[in-house]
């Protein structure tokens, strides 16, 4: 059986162009004994990946050159030789930016069985769902009526983040870019923040505006001047979860940092970086809080979908230009 | 009785000039019911009140104009209307940058009975000890073995840092300036770095060549290139305890921030600010634990002293020129 399935050739510098990946298709040798078959039925695309094209570790192993991609991907089993795993059973693994996936059992996860749409495991239910709920409740301690600011807010991990902090009261206030977004926060009671054109101070005033209170609680997504601004609005004993800072993914050269760290002093801030992979064993708990809600409606998810394989590089470049909204995905 | 006291009458921009700081004498009035009257016999000055003269409330209040300044002192009751403070009672208090003070028996501390010097109750085994002692086991949360870096080593808040963290093991270094302070670190088996004249990438590689496993605990007193160089030599899981950005205080106009804040996500960084005061409930475990290292030699600690009422306003500025070593005092 056929697999086509993605490469890259080199590391990049800057923003990735289209022309970096590579599709290319093999012949996929006979099953081994504990090894799986899965037809892919939906990829993830995820910013994070662009740490894995830098050729330097980061948080994660930089991808191989001229080997297949990786990355979250929901399927079917077609094949199977691991008894766990039998046809037609539903699974989550990390094969994904290919069709055909060939792999152990034991990098499979066999998918919940709630009833909510299977790439809902990738989204709200999946890695950024549980990055959103990881960086309120493990990281930041969110506590009941905190003030919580979210950066990008209307993005997979942001769009659940603002929703879990609205659920536990307090002013949720998101920063976004298009109206598009804006109005999706305000129709879930979300204060909206636009950050194009602004500078931090800018940024700051409206921040002022929208929780004149300051916030106990700032999820950073973005980095650069959300969080100078953020800084500006703080309350005492403020935390900062710090889970991505795409504003800076792409850049060459490294820019300068917030000028007001200060405020980490005066208003006893604690800020914090996590990967949601070294709080993976909480994942029950996770879907065990947050999958009934979004079973039965009450969380609200949105999807940025793609077709086809061969759209998996323009999903990924897309996350970077601003214009999806909530989990950008690839449906086989 | 007179009272000698400094006030300010103007909060300064930049580094403050020698002519603010206005002596005044008055006379003071009859003690009321519940007053003591002390004949200060030691004055602290610290960096914080640079803080103090900024008419920002930051983390405490600025200082009134034209009022008597505040500073940690120690003296002996030669006065009392309160029964817990009898005549020649041995007294800490706020009421510094005077030689006579006239405060309320609520606003004292009767000194402990260690076999120390007096003035050790403002330094090693005062606010900048307990400041040491705080941002490393309470903040930092420091473990056996764990490698630590301090910045303004051999500071009063530095000095006892670096020592504390020794005795629990692991690779110590410190970022003084002068040799002599360099020296003072290399006599107590701390690895030492200098700053002076390196850029941030410079200092950077010494401090790896200092400690190329990477530092688990960075204990931040000055901000500035040596933030931008110790966040490139964290190890996964570091923390940052922010107890000062000295490098900062006298700055008109902020300063860019370091350029390599992504290391908090990379290495999952935990960076708090903390003030000494929020925990001083904590002051009797940190003395029962540091004193009596202190009376027996074991902690050593160095005194900038200079003599008279007069010049309290210029060791208060030799602060800011890193020429004082250690605790810096006045003596009356």
């Amino acid at each position: 059986m056929q697999s086509r399935y993605f490469t890259i050739g080199d590391y990049p510098q800057g923003t990735p162009q289209r022309e970096l990946f590579e599709l290319h298709e093999t012949e996929l040798p006979a099953l081994e004994d504990g090894e799986v078959r899965i037809r892919n039925t939906w990829l993830s695309v995820d910013p994070y990946m662009r740490g894995r094209m830098s050729g330097v570790k980061t948080y994660v192993e930089p991808f191989e050159l001229n080997t297949p991609l990786e990355g979250g991907a929901v399927g079917q089993v077609i094949e199977s030789r691991d008894a766990r795993f039998p046809m037609g059973a539903k699974v989550r693994h990390m094969a994904g930016w290919r069709d055909i996936a060939q792999v152990k059992g034991d990098t499979l996860e066999a998918l919940p069985t709630l009833e909510v749409p299977e790439q809902a495991y990738l989204g709200v239910l999946g890695m950024p769902g549980m990055t959103a709920w990881t960086g309120l409740h493990l990281v930041a301690e969110m506590r009941d009526g905190d003030n919580v600011l979210v950066s990008a807010a209307s993005g997979a991990v942001g769009s659940l983040a603002v929703q879990l902090a609205k659920a536990r009261g307090g002013t949720v206030v998101g920063i976004a870019g298009s109206q598009e977004k804006l109005d999706w926060l305000e129709a879930h009671a979300i204060k909206a923040v636009s950050y194009r054109g602004k500078d931090a101070g800018q940024l700051s005033a409206d921040l002022k505006a929208a929780c004149p209170e300051g916030f106990d609680v700032y999820y950073e997504n973005v980095g650069g001047v959300c969080l100078e601004a953020a800084l500006d609005n703080l309350r005492l004993g403020a935390r900062i979860a710090v889970c991505g800072l795409i504003a800076r993914y792409n850049d060459d050269v490294p820019s300068a940092g917030p000028s007001n760290l200060d405020v980490i002093l005066i208003q006893r801030v604690r800020m914090q970086g996590f990967i949601v992979l070294d709080h993976w064993s909480q994942y029950p708990r996770f879907l065990e809080e947050v999958g009934p809600r979004v079973a039965n409606g009450e969380i609200d998810y949105e999807e940025t979908i793609e077709d086809g394989l061969e759209r998996t590089p323009d999903a990924f470049l897309k996350l970077f230009e601003g214009t999806n909204r909530g989990k950008t995905l690839v449906r086989l």
